[in-house]
């Protein structure tokens, strides 16, 4: 919590006057916190106050201001995506299903039954099926997704394993005969089926697996085998109790006619089957074993894979980007390893997409609690006055309001990304295809990173009513934490953002065009990297901090600077430690750069967003929290600003000011806003966040026996 | 992560040898990183390299760099407490009885049931006896705490509750008559019994309880009722199941002669039986319920009590600090409700200073297993080189060594908290009282914030061994979760802080003397408010960085510009606001300055702590943490510090750099570091955390099945 110093000129002057006497000195430089402190030092009821009553309220109490005129029906109808009917869908079955509902006390063998059940019924008695939608209508897929993991995030991630891992894999790796072998089964979920691409040594290096499948010509077989216990396919989702299927990627190997007897042709995805169709028994030369309880999702049956010379079919290669004729030819209509392996990887983007999404959902979910119950609860209050509500106080409005703003970025964001990405899916647009690839890497990372570290804030800001199962926010901390390590790590997915700057700064440099997320920076390059201006920096008025032009210049002048000093800085180490050492000495500074380019990808397409909101009231109201999102991003990093000059002091302290007083603004609307999120009753559960307040208090008291 | 531009002037004479040919130009100024790039992206192969490979192992990989020659067992011992004799006794005990090992999967109910055999076991089988540590030795006390709240956490907490709660309000708030009846049930467990404070409206304002115990001079007893619901007793641990009696904290109302019937006599504790001694069911006007799951501990029965007219004798009020005769007179030492409110809950102290302390042993857990593995585990790494450990990566070095270091200076600073704590309770010196006071509720709330953080953190830094249960980071965060709650929200202890420095600002400008933890300030106050010294605030040496004097410097530089600064906000603010408004104006800033307070005086414990170091190789150790502690600290908020120029431009980037530098001094040492917590693997238990590394993974196989 960075603070700057309020400077004061009052000092000498004031303290002075400080006495013993402390009955004729009532004015002295600390009379004024005593009676609070009393108040909280020995819990006394105060002497009685002399101040002005109202004028507290106007300034702590929300009731009194002038509040925006927010309208929750017509700022949640802005807010809605294309796909809600589907999401009521997917409510309304698991509510007329109380059955299938997750208890809070499970057994993790009860925990991954009842999951299977919940995700057989979506599909065959309520007749939702996602398959169709993972290639014909993303959008729709990602909805259902986030409707599903709302119920029970262990259902959430395994419906993923089977539609968009093991049924993706089949789809966008394999060809049409893998279609038409396998979609229907998938897609009725007689198939179950695993993505068996992590081992227990080989996560983010992903090129390092060294599970095998040697080509046999005499029997047309590939052979699948783990060499060693550091290749066990490990972690894998449906593989400890349900699959019959996985797709297993491992190294290809030809034999050849020299003395190396075969050749590494890369990694590619082989169809393996692990169990019988009919007695579910493993399949002989499979070892399956049971990944054991998670930190969360277990109601997801994680297990490790142990392959013993385990044949399939030549047809079980996935050959959409590499196939191998009878003969034990390798052909390919993509020239090198690198190639290929970089377009197998590519097709499985969508995954970080959902995640994104999803990780943006369960952030609203716990906001909306961590915010209701902040209104409801009252704790201390003025002088002979009633409590006020906890989220009346300023430490309480500084842990929830900037991340409510940030909600709401990450919410037009991960839309934005899901548009983004269906198009791709539609146009197989190069340069499309690289946008989607570092933007769903930079938004999975930042918004999984960012909802994690806000479950902790929301139980926190509850207390000890946080701290009850029964309000959801040790499950929702638990199931999502995996969220920044799956699909890509997290510090690994950034590393791929600055990459991916760098190329386009490289690209700059030689006169090309520049990938459309990245456009600002073409200009930046040649309009930020001067001094800053000297005038500008000194601007403290709320219009100009309020300005979108200040605030996207302030993001992408940070962003500019950073890529350009990281440049100059690897290329400077490099001389003595090479492309790895230096990459790895400027490690801190280049995730600096891939975080702050993504925050200003989020703070455009949020602007952009607030522009297109044609109702006032919705307008104003997020005006107001991106602002907020903004100007606490920059606050966050006032030294980065600090230290070149961007901002002058009296600047900074007027941010930080200012910070305050939107936190104190959002407050005022903040139960709209979470109203806005039309998250059901029946989605959040927490009895303390149901949307009737008065009953929430109740409804906690009764679920314990009262 | 705020991060300094990186300033050069190499823009424009580098940038423009870029050009369309590539093959010509491979030193324009993005050449360098592309090797890393292709890796990274593509995942392959890259060209050969031509950089000096001793080099870079020279700067990335520890092996070859000079170490420093740490030796384990002395700066071991130089750590180990008083009584770590009696951890090893609790340690021995457990291990010699599996069947009291908590299994990862287990039931509320069981959970509960083997937490109460762990706790009869240790106090009737292995005879260790907390119960008479409390008073007479409270530092064996806090050792056994600490050691058997890493067999689990739920038994720490339960012991706490009957040893420190339950046991401590009747010895510190009765009289001789009180400990003559229940010490000898309380020691051995027959008489489990509840600290009922807490209600369901009331956690924080504690003032502001509602229960009431009314007395009757007909029958001499006291009737104990609740209100309604707001006033029911919530979050009870003991309760649910176990306890037999509980310390009630209620209004003691007695009757008068006018024509108000009763007077309110303020807050005070009452003995209740609960539960019939023999039947064990729930005596006649007790109603309880379970409060049922929670985020983590759930080995402990938190329940709900609701009392009807329930009649205890009058004998059962703790009367040490307040007592009614028989005749229905009050009659007190102590002047006013609050002095007398002050004295009760100034008795209740020693649960936060436990609380910091097990904090720290958590962290200590948590950090071992997080760092091992990270030395352990090795992904990408030079090209044609074989991996390296994750810990070789800067980035993962930022996220952990700074943490160690932080253990470190939190180890020196509770134990000195727990010296503080059993010097108090001997001397009952009144300057003493009120410094422990706010020094644990200070290191209570920092410690536990950065435990429950660094948790988090650790378990990202483990990717997706992190993740499997038996690594243990979800139960350990789920456990300590509520440390940042309970005896105390850390929101509300930070302000007792801050009120504590307001009252020594006070006491300073009356003439008076400061307590001992603050009185740097007496010294900050004439020295550091002129401004900050232009040539000192260029100077970037390393010798000056390190040196303990500009460290100390500019901790209490900063805590006194902000006392001094949010003393005259205060006061402005007051004009309009009035006291409560005014604190709540500033409490941003107020917590800030309590948090600064806190760091200094951790960083003076540790730089005393290393002065009394006489092992050489140990005192390097600890002066490189020391270091890495300070900087690490400065540099989160270089805003600050850059804002009233305190650090220069130039500075601001030497204390960046030198910060990565000690980070990757530290990693150097950082399994002897670790090793130096002395924390058998009994007690790390995780696969991953194991001391002898290589079997680590072989562990982690096994334990699956292979």
């Amino acid at each position: 919590m960075a603070h700057i110093f309020m400077a004061t000129n009052s000092r000498n002057s004031t303290n002075r006057t400080a006495r013993d006497d402390e009955g004729n000195q009532q004015k002295h430089i600390i009379t004024v916190p005593w009676r609070r402190i009393e108040r909280l030092s020995l819990h006394l009821n105060p002497s009685p106050n002399h101040h002005n009553l109202s004028q507290i309220e106007m300034l702590i109490c929300a009731g009194r201001v002038k509040k925006i005129d927010v309208k929750v029906a017509e700022l949640s109808s802005f807010m809605r995506g294309k796909h809600r009917d589907i999401q009521e869908r997917v409510f309304e079955y698991f509510k007329s299903r109380p059955e299938l509902q997750t208890p809070l006390e499970i057994s993790k063998d009860e925990h991954r039954e009842l999951c299977m059940r919940q995700l057989v019924g979506l599909v065959r008695e309520a007749n939702i099926r996602p398959f169709k939608y993972v290639v014909e209508d993303p959008a729709k897929y990602f909805a259902i997704a986030e409707a599903v993991g709302s119920v029970d995030m262990s259902l959430g991630i395994k419906m993923g394993v089977q539609y968009s891992l093991w049924g993706g894999s089949v789809l966008n790796l394999g060809s049409k005969k893998h279609r038409d072998k396998y979609f229907e089964g998938i897609d009725s979920m007689d198939y179950p089926g695993c993505f068996a691409m992590t081992e227990l040594h080989h996560g983010s290096n992903v090129q390092g697996l060294q599970t095998v499948a040697t080509f046999d010509p005499l029997t047309d077989e590939f052979i699948i085998d783990t060499p060693n216990d550091r290749a066990i396919k490990w972690w894998i989702g449906n593989a400890a109790v349900h699959g019959k299927f996985a797709s297993v990627f491992a190294k290809l190997m030809l034999p050849t006619h020299d003395t190396k007897g075969v050749s590494d042709m890369g990694v590619h995805a082989f169809i393996v089957p692990i169990r019988d169709l009919r007695s579910h028994e493993p399949l002989p030369g499979v070892e399956i074993h049971d990944c054991g309880h998670k930190v969360g999702l277990n109601g997801v049956d994680n297990g490790a894979l142990k392959f013993r010379s385990v044949r399939i079919p030549r047809d079980n290669l996935l050959n959409r980007f590499g196939d191998v004729s009878r003969d034990g030819n390798y052909t390919s209509s993509l020239p090198s390893i690198s190639k290929r392996f970089g377009a197998t990887l590519g097709e499985l983007v969508g995954g970080r997409v959902g995640l994104a999404y999803s990780s943006n959902g369960v952030l609203k979910i716990a906001a909306t609690i961590a915010i209701r119950y902040s209104l409801l609860r009252q704790q201390f209050g003025p002088p002979k006055q009633p409590e006020i509500s906890i989220l009346d106080y300023q430490s309480h409005q500084h842990k929830l309001m900037p991340m409510l703003a940030s909600t709401y970025a990450f919410h037009f964001a991960t839309l934005h990304l899901v548009d983004k990405y269906c198009e791709m899916k539609k146009s197989h647009d190069e340069e499309l295809v690289g946008d989607v690839h570092a933007l769903s890497a930079g938004l999975k990372a930042y918004v999984t990173s960012y909802t994690a570290k806000s479950l902790s804030i929301c139980r926190e800001s509850c207390g000890g009513h946080g701290y009850a199962a029964v309000n959801r926010f040790g499950s929702l901390r638990n199931d999502h934490d995996i969220f920044q390590t799956f699909e890509g790590d997290n510090t690994v997915l950034l590393q791929q953002v600055a990459i991916d700057l760098l190329k386009q700064y490289k690209q700059k440099f030689r006169g090309g065009s520049l990938a459309v997320t990245w456009s600002y920076l073409k200009e930046s390059m040649n309009t930020y990297l001067s001094q800053p201006n000297p005038v500008t920096s000194r601007w403290e008025g709320e219009d100009h901090l309020r300005d979108p032009n200040f605030q996207l210049d302030a993001f992408r002048y940070r962003t500019s600077r950073l890529l350009q000093s990281v440049a100059s800085r690897l290329q400077k180490h490099s001389k003595a430690l090479g492309g790895f050492g230096a990459w790895n000495r400027c490690l801190n500074h280049l995730l600096t750069l891939a975080e702050s380019h993504v925050e200003s990808v989020i703070l455009e397409i949020f602007i952009e967003a607030v522009r297109s909101c044609s109702d006032e009231g919705s307008k104003v109201a997020l005006k107001l929290v991106c602002d907020l999102y903004a100007l606490d991003r920059i606050w966050n990093d006032i030294g980065t600003y600090r230290n070149v000059d961007y901002v002058a002091p009296n600047k900074a302290k007027a941010i930080h000011k200012l910070t305050e007083y939107l936190s104190f603004q959002v407050r005022n609307v903040a139960k709209e806003l979470v109203d806005a999120f039309d998250l059901p009753d029946y989605v959040i559960r927490a009895p303390i966040g149901l949307q009737a307040a008065d009953e929430a208090y109740s409804q906690y008291t009764q679920q314990v026996g009262f």
